[in-house]
């Protein structure tokens, strides 16, 4: 039973390298043999705050090729402050010290054993990068060379990560509201990537000439509009409400990570706590009707949905989230890497077991 | 963050206590204020064996009342071997040095953090025995005091256990196939509970008089038959089909764990393993369709459901399945318990939260 820190994550696991296992997931998801669990958010009161809710979450996934199971688990404070009659969702780093709580837990499908238990911040970054990845690899053009990133935070390096890994980039364009950000998020692509990368004042001149735009934002409002559709574009989006719905009618092939996981089947709220609920991220324009019925991206590396047909068709991937195999198929390239390198610490095996069963 | 082991959970946890912190999570269930999770069972192919499957499962809930969330996890290799034309599941000792896998992990609703890890098997049966005893309480007639126990395994003494918790009990009768087996449980029930405890060898002997019967078996065919329902009785099951359908339909008063919980909703299996599905339990009797209308356990403990109504009626509670919110419930009295004596290892809290959010 192994514990890994995130240091240990980001310094074992590569975007290639969780790009390819979800390849292989996504497959054996296609044919049926790597399933998810069904998915669950359990809102509740806090005594924390009268504004503020507790959510705890789980999602799991096998993916018996890989021979891992994996469970994750979020433990989050939400608190919805106001600012300028617009509600935002923030996460409370209400734990010791000021700090947050995800667990992924790794399990053998061959043994039962648990294997692994890890913070899930960099392995989540990277997972929603890789996914992203994964379906530029089928969507945008080969000869893509150009990216513009809209945001420079947390998930944005990780979009331009996946995008450098799949296409022969020549050029990282950035746009941030925040100008300051958007620079020193160019300079630490260009460090990192080896890519030239430039920071632009307005999202219209970060998208000018871009082959792909990969949406990385918090925002809530539309980030993405219409008008910068153009023949052959792939745009890219991690979050429900970044792209005008305008510009996904204009997309010719638009898909999606899972349909099966974009409802609020999973929402479980406790009584009284019901206004809170309807502040969660909901498309609500009515054209979202259409996209849950368009192909995830397990049918499309299955090869049951169309990859790109031709250099002018405007392709459009919508990586709403988190699928439990990714965790089982991130989990288990990041496993065979930390007993490669003989990193992480050695918990007591026996802890995690036991000589009964229930 | 705590870790305890089944010692510590045997050590710290008694029933009365497990019992009273349910009352208080069901009532908070019924008022809307403790939720549970959607639970899910993924089963995948296993290359360990043909004739296995890989089955993780995960449930979770929360008791704000007791500021804790839990989240249970099940990693078990099950298989099917068959004696006699007849097919049962065995969950296999896969895990290093024979043994099996379930752990619990609980979390401060008022912060998120985790606060203990445990492995499941002594909580559980703990779990399974109060829940029962909790509906004697409101099911069974005061003055019962004589229990019949059919079953004599891991969680028939639970059971004796639950049953003297919630009534005088002046005898408790006890029938197993293995007639050794229940005059070994026997023996072990007078040292532990100091009560006179007998083996029988026929169940009808056993039953024979008995205020209260507990079936608790592996059976997957009934042990309760309907010759033996008289008034007053009250009957407790703990799996699907151990009670005579025909003595089903003879009770006045039929209480479930949880009616939301008795579907295979839950349960996402592999392509291709149809077949191990098929086989795990169900009560495939038509009457079952009444049951799944019986009120929970929930309604029972908050009011809108009936307690007994007479001496002559007839009692049935089915506590099949667990409830997300009964290991917050009974991890709730745990840690307050071991933080009072002191007990369970402290691991390092910062490993299992982090400096950044997903």
């Amino acid at each position: 039973m192994l514990y890994l820190s995130n240091d240990d994550v980001d310094a074992l696991l590569d975007m290639t390298g969780c790009i390819e296992s979800f390849e292989h997931a996504y497959r054996a998801a296609f044919d049926g043999s790597a399933i998810n669990g069904r998915r669950s958010d359990m809102i509740t009161a806090t005594t924390r705050d009268d504004n503020a809710v507790y959510s705890l979450k789980m999602v799991g996934g096998v993916v018996p090729g890989s021979q891992i199971g994996a469970v994750r688990i979020n433990s989050d404070i939400l608190s919805f402050p106001t600012d300028e009659g617009r509600t935002r969702k923030v996460k409370v780093p209400a734990a010791p010290g000021g700090r947050w709580v995800g667990l992924i837990m790794l399990f053998s499908s061959e043994t039962g054993e648990p294997l692994a238990i890890l913070p899930d911040g960099v392995l989540q970054r990277m997972r929603v990068g890789a996914t992203s990845g994964l379906a530029i690899r089928y969507l945008a053009r080969a000869e893509a060379s150009t990216v513009a990133i809209l945001g420079s935070g947390w998930q944005a390096s990780a979009q331009a990560m996946a995008a450098a890994a799949v296409r022969p980039l020549s050029e990282i364009r950035i746009f941030s509201p925040n100008h300051d950000n958007a620079r020193a998020f160019a300079g630490d692509v260009e460090r990192r990537l080896e890519l030239p990368a430039k920071a632009f004042q307005s999202p219209e001149d970060a998208v000018l000439g871009a082959d792909i735009v990969l949406c990385a934002t918090n925002s809530l409002q539309a980030v993405f509009k219409e008008e910068w559709v153009k023949p052959g574009i792939h745009i890219g989006s991690i979050r429900d409400g970044e792209i005008d719905p305008g510009a996904l009618l204009k997309a010719d092939n638009i898909v999606v990570h899972d349909p099966g996981n974009m409802g609020s089947d999973h929402l479980v709220v406790a009584k009284g706590l019901d206004h809170k609920e309807g502040r969660k991220e909901v498309n609500s324009d009515p054209r979202l009707a259409a996209i849950a019925s368009a192909p995830s991206l397990a049918a499309l590396v299955g090869g049951a949905a169309s990859a790109r047909r031709s250099a002018d068709e405007i392709t459009c991937f919508l990586n709403f989230h988190g699928l439990g195999y990714q965790f089982a198929a991130a989990g288990a390239a990041l496993l065979a890497r930390a007993r490669a390198a003989g990193r992480g610490h050695q918990l007591p095996a026996d802890w995690f077991t036991q000589n009964v069963h229930s």
